[in-house]
């Protein structure tokens, strides 16, 4: 069993972007709520006293509620007005604008039209995400008031993604990080890329794409088109195989921004292949963050349901048994009482057949054919005790498989989330 | 707004029905775990020193899990075997005799052979029902010691009815009962007529037909054909519309039985239509009693969801806000935060437009067409702090609705079920 991966003590910084933060007081709490992104593209030469604001080609995935807050309804509107060129993130938290109607949308359009202002680009370029409450509209002239303190402080510094990684966060416990580097050779020669990932979120963790608010910022060259695919793929198997609690957002939005600054591009089929790979890498590190820091969250579950007869049904299988009350409460305890998981399995709505499904807790299996079987309960538990737990179920039913995190419920999620607004 | 309906004071005994109960030692706490019906048919006249032993017509809807305990599947089997007769009922608690295997059918088959040996009956006319923890085995000499201590005891007597509602009690804190009496007439007379229910069940209840153990005896004479359809509809809209965790239990049982002993005939449609609304009152209040007795449950919401397209969609956008978690720990804390009940509404899987939305909280509009609407926080907060809430989701889509009773999840849901078989 392998640790899960935390937030590195280092992070790599792509070329081409500045970040910034503050508190523009929207959170009660006086906390940072307020994050900013800078695209300046090439890496400006040392003569450049001024650096150029660049478009980064961008790719995003969101939420698959119905209800979607307004910065996805603008964002995916912006996104395909420029053709996928993004010059600015402006991220608040502490307010989700959502279920706010006409006005919130309006609120919405005035931060990105005052920021375009100050960075002199349209609107449409300047690409808003929010995180917080829902249904409270959104104090636009907060954000604007404290926009160009965040504009002239910004920089391309470790200090800089840490303040941001920071001021997107609502009920997470800390700031989650990754980063990957490869070395891209090609006839134009040898040149570093980077990827760097910032995310958010700890409660409301249930992707139907996305998962709550993901950043991804990366200096390779490429068009939007050549970004999509590969923030797809690299999504499917990291941020879409997670959940706390079964919640899917109305704000979950993943962007990735490409500046084109490290000179490489994606058109080479060897520097595509690094980068999927790095983003993958980078997605999957921060879906361990996120779930390990899930509200309450005492132990974080990975489920692998293996013998599927689809991908889907994999899923479906191991959603079922993620959502069940009664198997996450059993995992705060430490329970070794995989009765429930098979009745999880048993209610997934596939034609599951259980005298062929097997379940194991760490090493050892407790079911055997949809039997009881001997086993060390005290082994089983101590498994259970652990940080990480891996759980895996076998039906018996073809080739395919998942792997999927999730944690257990605690009576600290409770007592987070029914002390929320009020 | 109304009280829940809690178990009467005084319940009525339908003729024909003996009930006993005690401890066999399943449970370890020494708790009464073993609970027996005998049908002993039409009522015995003064000169008959010993009552006769008659078969019930039965009727009976099991869980849709696939995972099925083993009395589940011997019960079923008998029923067909016998064309839905029963002559006695043998449930224990402190075990659900659930992944099991075949050891766990023989031992149910051995429980029902020596009670029908004891009886003078077939094994088929046993019907058996197990509730507990699933994946150990059923300890059938522990059960077969204290049957004729039960058969010697039996009595058609409130003292037998609540001891027979107590033994079949696992994390339940009362029992549960419920009765309706009509007065039948017909060409052949005026007949007395009573329905009594009583029920278990405080966990793992989300009915996908039935939910957990229901026994429904009733005087009137009826065949098993005449039966199922009656019961099937009281129950689709009382013990399928209410949602405590999600968790579709393996053992969900509900059982109706006619003894007959009443005289009054059930072929006549008047009497069929007072037994129907008999059944439907009876099993709404034994819903109802389910629900509030949920574990660590402090609020019951009382959740109407009005212009769906179909009772399908209406029963799904209920669901699906029933067993949020976000929404149950929001109802946990009598937190207003309406805008969990929306996003739930929006990832429910229906093509639900949110600008069509209303929800109401009490009395209350809280959210206009999808968007915040100015409302009385603090009266909102009053509305769910009491023990009964009622919240209406309005769609827009059609005409269908569904009444769908489901509870807050709290801490001590998740100190109950963290403790369980550890």
């Amino acid at each position: 069993m392998t640790a899960l991966r935390r937030s590195p003590e280092k992070i790599r910084l792509p070329l081409g972007f500045s970040f910034s933060a503050g508190a523009a007081g929207i959170k009660v709490s006086g906390r940072p709520d307020l994050a900013l992104v800078e695209v300046w593209g090439r890496a400006p030469s040392p003569v450049q006293a001024e650096r150029s604001l660049a478009a980064a080609s961008a790719a995003a995935l969101f939420t698959k509620n119905r209800v979607v807050a307004a910065p996805v309804e603008v964002g995916r509107a912006s996104l395909l007005s420029t053709g996928g060129r993004v010059r600015a993130v402006v991220v608040n938290s502490g307010n989700a604008n959502c279920a706010t109607g006409r006005a919130g949308i309006q609120a919405c359009e005035r931060v990105c039209r005052e920021a375009g202002k100050l960075f002199g680009v349209p609107a449409a370029e300047v690409f808003p995400s929010s995180t917080g409450i829902i249904g409270v509209q959104l104090p636009a002239e907060k954000i604007l008031a404290e926009l160009p303190e965040l504009i002239a402080t910004r920089s391309a510094s470790q200090r800089g993604v840490l303040a941001f990684a920071r001021a997107i966060m609502t009920t997470d416990t800390r700031p989650k990080l990754a980063s990957a580097c490869f070395r891209a050779s090609s006839t134009e020669g040898s040149k570093e890329v980077t990827l760097l990932g910032i995310a958010k979120g700890a409660g409301m963790i249930h992707p139907q794409l996305a998962t709550m608010l993901v950043y991804l910022f990366t200096d390779v060259s490429a068009s939007p088109r050549e970004l999509q695919p590969l923030l797809r793929e690299a999504c499917d198997d990291s941020l879409n195989c997670i959940s706390i609690d079964g919640d899917t957002s109305t704000n979950d939005t993943v962007v990735l921004l490409a500046s084109g600054a490290s000179g490489a591009r994606v058109r080479d089929i060897r520097i595509r292949k690094k980068l999927s790979a790095a983003l993958t890498t980078v997605c999957q590190s921060l879906a361990e963050q996120i779930v390990s820091d899930g509200e309450g969250v005492q132990h974080v579950i990975r489920l692998l349901v293996e013998q599927a007869r689809s991908r889907e049904e994999a899923l479906l299988v191991a959603r079922t048994i993620a959502h069940s009350m009664l198997v996450k409460t059993a995992w705060a305890g430490a329970d070794p009482n995989w009765g429930r998981i098979l009745a999880a399995v048993g209610r997934c709505g596939a034609p599951i057949d259980p005298s062929r499904v097997q379940i194991f807790i760490g090493s050892q299996k407790v079911c055997r054919n949809g039997v009881a079987c001997v086993f060390n309960e005290r082994k089983a538990h101590h498994s259970l005790v652990q940080p990480v737990c891996d759980i895996c179920v076998q039906l018996g039913r073809g080739q395919h498989s998942v792997r999927f995190l999730t944690t257990d419920l605690t009576a600290e999620y409770v007592r987070i989330n029914a002390d929320y607004s009020t």
